[in-house]
């Protein structure tokens, strides 16, 4: 399968001078749904993942549909004032700003190999925050999986010291 | 299963006076992840749903996975500026103030019956938002699936004229 056959270039989005690649299109056909999830559902498994995760909120998407898959639970990551309970936060840089991202302490536990889950790798800002949430908890990385890599935004190298895997890679336009 | 063995109920969340019904632990643990999905699956088929939607973001986690496990496509219903093409919105009141959830215009087409998923009815107004827009596509709504039902705020009155499931009911504290 093309997975790029079903993901749209948008120009422009969300700003000018920025090409957005959209993978509606290919969550709303179902196969190209059930590929994305299969083929990273067979990465969680070589990997030996006991846990996915998923960072707000198209990791939502993916990282559960995986889980299910792989009979395994299902951990959100979210932004700020979301959760209720005990939670710790990592901040991480965006081009302007920051942004925050959360998890419950009861989220992971030590021993546990957790594969994080997300539609894009972009700078890899959200990867690595996600990464020190979980080992924060005492639990280690099992690897990341991504539907597209945005080569030029180099996020492959913020997580060089994780397995990593994606389905389709975009350079330039 | 007792599925309320594994919702967390957080007193004064988001603010004081409110009892905060929390599904992560249910989702994050796999038993009663599956069984939640496997419940919720089984009445998509019932009413012959097929596509599923759900709106932003625990209904991501839901939707992808009963989507999945249903061998369907899965449509995301965003909050404003997520969505980079074509899309209509709907406006619902909050207590104070208003939301707005939005779908791209190729997301359901006529004849589709589209079941829509959350963890969770309160007052109604993120479902019945929802549901306009199916009908604005001219889809129609297959039915409504959520975990939890919080009786107080008489959601089902709202949605009264579509076929509903929850799991779990709430009433007071």
């Amino acid at each position: 399968m093309n997975l790029k056959d079903y993901i749209a270039n948008v120009k422009d989005f969300p700003k000018k001078g920025i090409m957005f690649r959209d993978v509606t299109p290919a969550l709303q056909n179902n196969e190209s749904f059930h590929f994305i999830i299969d083929e990273l559902a067979k990465y969680a498994k070589e990997v030996g993942a006991n846990v996915i995760a998923g960072p707000e909120a198209r990791g939502f998407a993916l990282g559960a549909a995986i889980a299910y898959k792989e009979n395994l639970g299902f951990v959100t990551i979210r932004k700020p004032n979301k959760l209720p309970r005990e939670q710790i936060t990592e901040d991480y840089d965006l081009e302007y700003g920051k942004n925050t991202l959360c998890v419950h302490t009861d989220a992971f536990k030590k021993g546990d190999k957790v594969l994080i889950v997300d539609d894009l790798l972009a700078t890899g800002g959200t990867a690595i925050a996600s990464a020190k949430l979980v080992e924060r908890l005492g639990a280690t990385v099992a690897g990341f999986a991504f539907i597209i890599n945005l080569k030029d935004l180099n996020g492959l190298s913020l997580i060089k010291d994780y397995s990593v895997k994606y389905l389709v890679e975009y350079e330039g336009e």
